[in-house]
């Protein structure tokens, strides 16, 4: 039976983000004002994170947004230390961050528990401030996502980032990064809109390469069995986060990257036509993914590029546009939201229940 | 042109790996003990490791390693912050960490850099004592590895590893862990003689299913596109590290997982003949990968499974066995053993050249 993309929850998720992002500007800003003066007063040496799945990818976007704006050390914490060897580090002078839209995943609320038992300061980002997870948490911070009945994530991913972007704000004090927040909401639905078929809309083919909105685009990937995806610095969350979607949604096998460590071994799998998605938004990262490209080129990949800047888009055998003008810290917020339209569209291509996916529940409990 | 394996660095650096090893236990054991007593004089608070590639992979076990057995918070580096948006961390408190084979990526000797110049604690795990790495250390181990001639790199990663476990059984001071490394040589000696085909071995078919030494099991594989490779905890490291072989000798496309993880999503992608390789040594990780094995069998993957447990062992389509007793904090010295081999007979059963992949060189300076 076909499934209509804009019935379903996923779509109507996808699109409700700019109205969630705003959500968090008008109703967190004291909480995590709150959070970010704990921070300062309790001398947090460095942060550990505790996530899983999509949370943990918006754990890789705060390892760099906390890090370039606050100077502060971030770890991804190693559950399996807490809950099966017994063995947890030593936390006294870090902040304790846990981040998992349901919260209940028994090994995530393990490790605040613990974090909390050694005296750590402790913080939570999820969408249930009842849960478990909020429950061993000094800070908790609502996502203010509304129910997210789809299986795979996506308001509560980039609601998980606008968290993190707050709190960095927040912790500079700089008047000028706060106001640059809320350019948010209209970023990612400027991005929507960019990628959205409208009846004035329409395929073409360019040089034997399928041109036009992301719905079209996807068309051209109906039997791509496996890709890698890349990105680096703030954008290397939106590397995992995008090929978490392809898997999930789509059943691609999808590996996400750094472009660094790419060339540092995996580089060898590069044969022609080998599907390499890259997230390239404009900033101080950006020289470095064009000589990327460039190298992709020279192997003759395919390569499908999400950026705003007109000649590496002018680059790529499918290019996704992001608006411009967007700051470089905040360019994640934006630069997944085409990624998930394109993993949306390539599930339909392939008549996969973009709601349902096979063998994946919305809540996953491991220990 | 046939290549014949015996022939090749490769094979003849993984059959050096027993000796590398002595070769460390006779001669880093005063260095590494310095450095535990600087960690200690210093008042270190957790660990930052930058590395690379195989190097990031040992960084892997360092996580588990000095976090279990030092309770040492460890985080990987993000190059990035220090090399490209100039806004390095603060690392007063932390022993800071490269790992590099060559000791020449600016990258990572970017890294050490900026710690000492902070003033943070600085210690190198290189195979050149006078590279740019070894400069900017404080304190340099050696490898003691001899020339690594295939690009792939097999005998300093274990190397690495073991350098790892020193310290970590340095930090605590007990005898009867210090005593324990001593086992490493003979045990990885071991996993390889088990693996390796030899006059009195045949090949045989069950099931549909070729059995024997990895030579012959490797050749089950030959069509393989893709995988996935499982471990957890201390053996998180193993499943990078042996995905990174595939890739970079076979060109299999191999992502490594954690069980936990993989259960939060990447699940959907397995299909009926999925093959999925599992690491799973003796241990308290073992009942965990042992209910993974099953939700494998459920979902109709072939498993591939790397063991010293007969009942664990018994469940896989293509077993591959590992010596028995040896301390789960010292199994990912010989858990990849197997996998090293496996990967280099599938290189050969598919034609690469296993000393020289395409597209990538021995040593990648990235920024």
């Amino acid at each position: 039976m076909a499934i209509e993309i804009q019935s379903t929850h996923l779509y109507q998720e996808i699109h409700q983000q700019p109205n969630v992002l705003q959500a968090l500007l008008d109703h967190e800003h004291e909480h995590i004002g709150t959070l970010a003066r704990a921070i300062q007063t309790h001398n947090v040496q460095h942060v550990m994170i505790a996530a899983r799945g999509t949370s943990d990818n918006a754990g890789r976007y705060a390892q760099y947004l906390l890090g370039a704006l606050n100077r502060l050390p971030v770890a991804l914490a190693t559950p399996s230390l807490f809950s099966i060897y017994n063995t947890p580090p030593r936390l006294q002078n870090a902040l304790v961050l846990g981040i998992s839209q349901s919260g209940k995943s028994p090994d995530i609320v393990g490790v605040l528990a613990e974090a909390r038992r050694q005296g750590a300061l402790t913080a939570a980002l999820t969408n249930f401030d009842d849960s478990d997870l909020a429950g061993q948490a000094d800070h908790v911070i609502d996502l203010h996502a509304g129910l997210e009945q789809s299986v795979a994530a996506t308001k509560t991913y980039t609601a998980e980032l606008m968290c993190i972007a707050m709190l960095g704000a927040a912790l500079t004090g700089e008047p000028h990064l706060r106001q640059a927040l809320h350019m948010a909401p209209q970023a990612i639905a400027d991005a929507l809109a960019l990628n959205a078929p409208t009846p004035t809309h329409s395929a073409r083919l360019a040089q034997g390469i399928l041109r036009g909105p992301v719905a079209f685009v996807a068309q051209r990937y109906r039997y791509m069995r496996d890709c890698v995806v890349i990105g680096r610095g703030f954008n290397y969350a939106t590397a995992f986060e995008l090929a978490l979607k392809l898997k999930e949604l789509t059943y691609t096998i999808a590996e996400p990257y750094s472009s660094a460590d790419f060339l540092h071994g995996p580089l060898a799998l590069i044969e022609p036509g080998f599907p390499v998605i890259v997230a390239a938004p404009s900033g101080r990262m950006l020289p470095e993914l064009r000589e990327f490209i460039q190298i992709l080129a020279q192997h003759e990949a395919e390569t499908i590029v999400i950026s705003d800047d007109p000649a590496t888009l002018e680059a790529a055998q499918a290019p996704l546009p992001l608006p411009g003008d967007v700051p470089e810290w905040l360019s994640p917020l934006v630069a997944i939201a085409p990624g998930q339209l394109f993993a949306m569209h390539l599930a339909h291509a392939r008549g996969f229940n973009p709601d349902q996916p096979r063998a994946i529940r919305k809540v996953t409990e491991t220990r």
